[in-house]
């Protein structure tokens, strides 16, 4: 990985004038004048892991071969050190094909799925507890140095979340440098695409920041852990469930990261409070995600 | 249904003092102080229809019967007309069971799944366009004095958000009164549970109105449509395929309902602009809700 081939830091970074990613809609305004609004475009993406059709995902679609790996990825159908012929994708029929030099049987894994969060694409049980049992993530540093600039970088990058709103940020950081910012209608998709950006790229996890801005929930905390990242941090809320998986995984795992403030409920010993929080400044109305995307 | 049971006006309205719904964790916050906060408790819930399995899904388990039913008829394995012979509920192993007179073959449904949004269970595409354009919503009337009265309520009522954060709210309305307020980790659960109480208390959905705290995705407004109200609003933003859905089904879909403001994308016929604005509080961060549930 080159990480330091753009100077403002990022190696990729939401493009909002991207005409693709938003439209104008008309509509009217509480005063009941005429007004033009730009949203978010969902397009559907069909996904096929060599000739098997697996699923069609709504996306805003600017990152179809990172999504399609890293959906795989996280559902458990290709393993982190597999091999990966080719990744094609066809703009003009929505579909994304990957290709592996193995054919695998994964249908059982498909056939009962458990809703695991409030916005899940659903994940076998069982696997999911294999995962978060069978791992050990790296002890690692995070300096409180680091989260406030990152916070900072994250909420001050211009990105779809700005330009039109209900769309949800994931960012892979390491220190205090924001790398890679996948924005999509689904956070799930946002963390989706950074993990197939980390497998093509070869990117270890062991020394990474996990950013997003949506819940903790226990699909965040697995998607991370399946990364080999050991910290996570959300500027949103925690479920009981997410801290519980975050704690057995030993994920640092930092929640309502807003301003000065932020809370920690597990993985606490990796922080190091560097920071002098009398020059951190407090989140006004103005510096706010607009809630804009209240959900995922 | 007895809409005057209750003197604050609601029928169903958040517990947010129910034990089970959160627990207590420890933490550290920004200082490194040691910090209790309270989260959201998650847990598995199964769902039988008749036999079969059908899905688990991870819900806070207040209201197992209404979710069970509401998910079986927004996923389409439940007519809207359909006799249910029972739904028992055993708390011990977290399953509930919804049994009819008839079974239905519903397994091809199941079988080739669309992730229709951001956030999304899957519901498959065929039968979600034939509900759209199969459908034809009453006139009604939005008055916006009512969706002033209806976000004050809403913000200002004990709620498990407000508690805990991390949380999704629907509430079905009728006029400027709110009437079922639920909760869930999943705006998709909060939002089934209020179509399986309206299933079993046999209420209309054509002069009611739904709020959801969540985005205005495809998936709120097929369920929406499905409800047969004519009426979406929310405090969050658009996406391009939500608007075009509700335009598609004749839905009035208003977003960013906060303060003073909202805007509306479809539907903006039903609007009736009878409140003064002057007498309109805007949102002060006092009174936003805090974006602790920041997706879904």
């Amino acid at each position: 990985m080159r990480e330091t081939d753009l100077l403002d830091g990022f190696l990729v970074r939401p493009d909002p004038l991207d005409p693709r990613l938003s439209e104008s809609v008309a509509g009217i305004d509480q005063t009941g004048a005429k007004t033009e609004t730009r949203v978010v475009v969902e397009r559907p993406l069909t996904l096929y892991l060599n000739s098997r059709e697996i699923v069609t995902m709504m996306t805003i679609g600017d990152h179809p071969e990172y999504l399609a790996l890293g959906y795989l990825l996280n559902q458990g159908m290709l393993e982190a050190n597999a091999e990966v012929t080719s990744v094609d994708y066809d703009p003009e029929i929505d579909v994304v094909v990957v290709r592996t030099p193995v054919e695998t049987d994964f249908e059982d894994k498909l056939r009962k799925k458990t809703l695991t969060s409030g916005c899940a694409q659903g994940t076998a049980f069982g696997d999911l507890m294999e995962v978060i049992e069978g791992v050990e993530l790296p002890r690692a540093e995070l300096r409180t140095s680091w989260l406030y600039a990152l916070t900072h970088t994250i909420n001050s990058t211009p990105s779809l979340y700005l330009e039109a709103g209900a769309i949800h940020g994931c960012v892979l950081c390491k220190h205090g440098r924001a790398l890679v910012y996948m924005e999509d209608v689904g956070r799930h998709n946002a963390a989706d695409k950074i993990a197939g950006y980390m497998f093509k790229h070869r990117v270890e996890g062991g020394d990474k920041i996990f950013y997003t801005t949506g819940r903790l929930t226990s699909e965040m905390v697995i998607k991370t852990v399946r990364m080999g990242i050991p910290i996570l941090v959300s500027r949103s809320g925690f479920t009981a469930w997410g801290v519980e998986l975050a704690r057995k995984a030993g994920l640092t795992l930092i929640g309502r990261a807003r301003g000065k403030r932020f809370l920690a409920l597990s993985g606490a010993e990796r922080i190091v409070f560097d920071q002098n929080l009398a020059y951190v400044e407090e989140e006004t109305m103005k510096h706010r995600r607009k809630g804009a995307t209240h959900d995922g």
